[in-house]
């Protein structure tokens, strides 16, 4: 891999290091409490107009790389990231650091693990004290802003000082947000705070997983992306899934969701765990039919509950729990093209049928609340039944089970655990906007985490563009995160470069929803990359994209030259010929020649400049 | 490359010619004239259950691929295409074949181009007799039903036969239609005549181009795509752009824009029209400026009008002309972040300011529909101040352009020339539909022909799919052809894979529009897909979606044994966990059961399956 910064002999050698082109990494204080909010700065070059050069300021941009861009930090995956809030959480002083693991599992395997594939310095796990509720939304009903509300509070606002300072580079649309919006003062930590209280908003992240920088989802921030890793049964190997793990953040997943299947599920997990700079979330049904041999009508609560404990004590930041495929609502699948196409769905529905009784992660759901709010995992309720295919969109069965997923929803919440929903899937475009309004609806307001939607079958091996299509106008509607699709969907395992095809996909999604909902400075970044190509600073538009390297890789193969990137031409258009060329000197003709808006109202051009002046309120905030 | 069928020696070696996997070409025959609609139809294999093998039907799809794609026919490039419509032209009786070439361009450069890169076998131009209109809304206005219209009707209707025979994969979602739409009876030949006399549709087809395939566009028909090729100051050589034609039709272009600017534009095109099986279109004003040594100020009514006819009796298919920049509109771009992005527009910009002159295209606009009709040229009127970036977006000056090209349309109409209108560009999501609106409105219901629109700007390299997303809304909304966007947009000149990508990107995209839209039959091949897809009929997958050879090669990289394609299983769970083959047990299992609706009924799942049957009628037609 290119973007790698070798330290060979050491485990980090394949550990993607480099720091992004003109940028750096800083760290911006709390008010409140003692947090450093992460984030990168891209500096840009100046414009050059005759002789003088006119300062362009550096962009501040999300960051999910975590700690590896950052070239002050050591790195040693053996030892695992720095256990950012691990003090936030002992200050709290409602848990206690168990001796050993809880999980009967955990107790009889560790021994088993080949000692080559151990994590060397597993930390002890932490847990509520008896009848204390450590969740967010626990504290956020209390009236308590926490340090992670207050750093994803900064984290969401970055740009919001300088739309104050008027930068002109902030002037944007004002975008159309469905249903409730952010405040005219921004998203301030009590606004953080008040979201969660509402639940519409998580943040997901297990007191076990301090290594996590935290961050929020809901639809009244900027909407973010989940990237699946994970080996399984055929190919894949385990050292290489922290890499994974550390490539995907660095392309921008928010989340990574590790859905290993084979051999050393627990290892793996831990290993990416400690490494792992974004929440993590599992499927730990997955884990669970491994343990009874792939036979899931041998599935059993008690298996189930200690899955959830060994994983909880782990440090899973999330948990897919699909408890609303109910055994009536099975048949409903019979007559459909694609059936059941969700692994954990499906599992649970050969469960229900085995046994005649209904799924026991339903039964058992105020139990497993119960394990939920003493690590502060949050759920993510699985669509078992979301459609595979454009035909079965919108049917009976996933509308039924999306009505269940919002009795559960009041269920989890009586416990004071965040939950968020999992949506579809395969849907046409006219068909969306009803999956976010139903789930709004019955879900109340929880936030919604869908895969795609696929908005047509016909393109696999484009299937991260079928879905992007899909997941940027949910995004738009009101998904607070959109999971990842690759180009390998439907077809074979991702490689590395088709996750980052697929993370830089879903980003781009989330950004263009980010922009239709106005979210506050999300144009920002837009303006200033546009900016830049107008006036030719090509290596600030490629600096300035989410990945510099393809950016530059491409224009770089028909204009190689380093003069080219500051020539005042493109090669589609070649030296004579290029459009923004001449309009630069239409831009000065028309200066010179005062064909200004006012001169342009003393022409008779009344109507039209009238036009202008009356859209300039409504196009620019 | 992989898709060729080289003939050694002859210039046809890198013309790509393999047939699509398991698919043959047919020919529908006409009822009203000797026409012969060229389709492909796709094979597919029987769903195994137990012993039995119930077979599939075929699968019939539209294909732009042209002749290349039948073994039956020999190809010549230096031949050119069967002539395909030239009998058609000619029995109409309402044109001559000129002894020489109208141009006076044309007549003193032919001697001059290198014989190496002549075209060996020149055609002789038809033209209208003098006082006839030959343009198909003249014939569709006076009632008549052309060939061309006939056979559109049948291109677009191929499985209207198959939804009436009640096949079970043509259960389709309605769809949701904005304004206009498709009447019950399906698309017949009156259907499309009097879509094209109302100013809704156009076909676009030059009698001096008659080797095309007729196609239509409008937006109660299929959504078409538009792929740019064409040589530029910097790269590219004359023969490639012929494959690179041949190639761009094959993965699905509708049409090819030739927007070379280089040496030898007429020869290159002339080679591009010969070979072409779809419509071409070009923008003149590029080849006017060459004749100016690029001088934009240079340019004049005499230059550009001998390139028009020049260009007509190519026979270009469709000419985009900048005849909606106006003087008065220019300072309305001076504020913009990248003012004037459109070439043709720049040009135009600087050429009126240069001389304080209204836009000679404006000026001559009946002069210019004197020569449309008389070569039946359809216009694509310019949106030559289309936003170049998000910023810009839905601003004065683009919609001033807007109004103007309305009127512009109206006075194409007078002329009966057949008119569509270009559109932006850049445009974030929530802005898109008043784009579609305001054209529909102020141009009339002309067919609207966008560039993406791009959803955001921050994703160079990637911009393929910002676009994708906006192309397929505004596609939906009633767009009828989108202007393909590749990877390299912004940074350089596409290469092969580029154009392939472009062209897989839009053609998905185009498709996602005609499923929300509810085109009677689009969903056919989705359901097909799925189907297969659902059955682990492999190869089926693969010959169904639109690039066959990327599925395989995907799907290979994990499972490369032929055993694997057939296997019941895929590389993504591994043989012991497949969510597809637990649902198959599950269906199964609920059919030994008796666990059909009937008796979930029965089961006191009353209100969930009265829910289920009421969705029924909802959705599925």
């Amino acid at each position: 891999m290119k973007n790698t910064q070798p330290i060979p002999g050491s485990r980090e050698e394949i550990i993607s290091r480099t720091p992004f082109p003109a940028s750096q990494k800083i760290y911006i204080p709390g008010k409140i409490h003692p947090v450093q909010v992460a984030m990168r700065e891209i500096s840009l070059s100046g414009t050059q107009i005759d002789d003088k050069t006119i300062e362009n300021p550096g962009v501040t941009v999300y960051d999910t790389s975590g700690p590896y861009t950052d070239t002050n930090i050591k790195i040693d995956i053996r030892e695992g990231l720095p256990r950012l809030r691990s003090p936030w959480v002992e200050k709290r002083g409602d848990i206690e650091t168990l001796e050993s693991f809880s999980s009967d599992f955990v107790n009889q395997n560790q021994a088993k693990t080949p000692a080559a594939l151990r994590f060397p310095k597993k930390p002890k796990p932490y847990k509520a004290l008896p009848g204390k509720n450590i969740t967010q939304l626990h504290y956020a009903r209390q009236g308590i802003i926490t340090p992670e509300m207050e750093y994803v509070a900064i984290r969401e606002n970055q740009r919001r000082e300088a739309i104050q300072n008027g930068d002109s580079n902030l002037r944007q649309h004002p975008g159309q947000a469905f249903g409730a919006g952010i405040p005219p003062e921004g998203i301030t930590p009590e606004f953080v705070r008040s979201e969660i209280a509402a639940g519409r908003a998580i943040i997901p992240n297990n007191v076990n997983h301090p290594e996590s920088e935290p961050m929020i989802i809901g639809r009244n921030f900027l909407v973010k992306i989940n990237a699946n890793i994970g080996n399984s049964a055929v190919t894949s190997s385990m050292e290489e899934e922290v890499e994974k793990a550390v490539w995907a953040c660095r392309w921008g997943a928010d989340t990574i969701m590790d859905l290993s299947t084979g051999k050393n599920i627990h290892e793996t997990r831990e290993w990416v765990i400690r490494n792992a700079p974004v929440p993590v979330g599992t499927v730990p049904i997955y884990q669970a039919l491994e343990k009874v041999n792939g036979k899931a009508e041998n599935l059993t609560w008690e298996i189930f509950r200690d899955t959830l404990i060994e994983q909880a004590e782990q440090g899973v930041d999330y948990f897919t729990i699909h408890a609303g495929v109910l055994l009536r609502y099975v048949p409903l699948t019979a007559k459909r093209v694609t059936g059941i196409v969700s692994r954990g769905g499906s599992i649970m529905a050969k469960w229900c049928l085995a046994h005649h009784r209904e799924n026991f992660l339903y039964t058992h759901f105020e139990e497993i609340c119960e394990i939920m709010k003493a690590y502060d995992v949050a759920f993510s309720l699985g669509d078992g039944l979301r459609p595979g295919s454009i035909a079965d969109a919108n049917d009976a069965a996933q509308f039924a089970e999306l009505e269940t997923l919002g009795e559960l929803t009041q269920v989890a919440w009586k416990h004071d655990v965040q939950v968020m929903i999992e949506g579809p899937g395969h849907v046409p475009m006219h068909l969306i906007k009803e999956n976010m309004d139903k789930q709004l609806k019955h879900c109340h307001e929880a936030p919604f985490y869908t895969l795609g939607p696929l908005t047509t079958d016909i393109a696999p091996g484009y299937d991260h563009i079928t879905s992007a299509i899909g997941a940027a106008m949910i995004g738009w509607f009101g998904t607070a995160m959109l999971c990842y699709v690759t180009p390998k969907e439907h077809l074979g395992l991702p490689n590395k470069q088709d996750v980052k095809t697929g993370v830089i996909t879903y980003k781009l999604a989330a950004h263009a929803a980010d922009l239709a909902k106005g979210h506050p400075g999300a144009q920002y970044r837009d303006n200033a990359l546009s900016k830049a190509r107008f006036e030719f600073r090509w290596n600030d538009q490629f600096n300035l994209s989410l990945d510099p390297d393809t950016a530059r890789e491409y224009h770089d193969e028909t204009l190689p030259a380093e003069g080219a990137r500051i020539a005042h031409f493109c090669s589609m258009c070649g030296p004579h010929f290029c459009s923004m060329k001449i309009t630069q000197e239409v831009r000065e003709y028309a200066q010179s020649q005062g064909l200004n808006e006012t001169q342009a109202l003393e022409q008779g051009m009344q109507e039209k400049a009238k036009h202008f002046v009356e859209q300039g309120g409504e196009i620019f905030q």
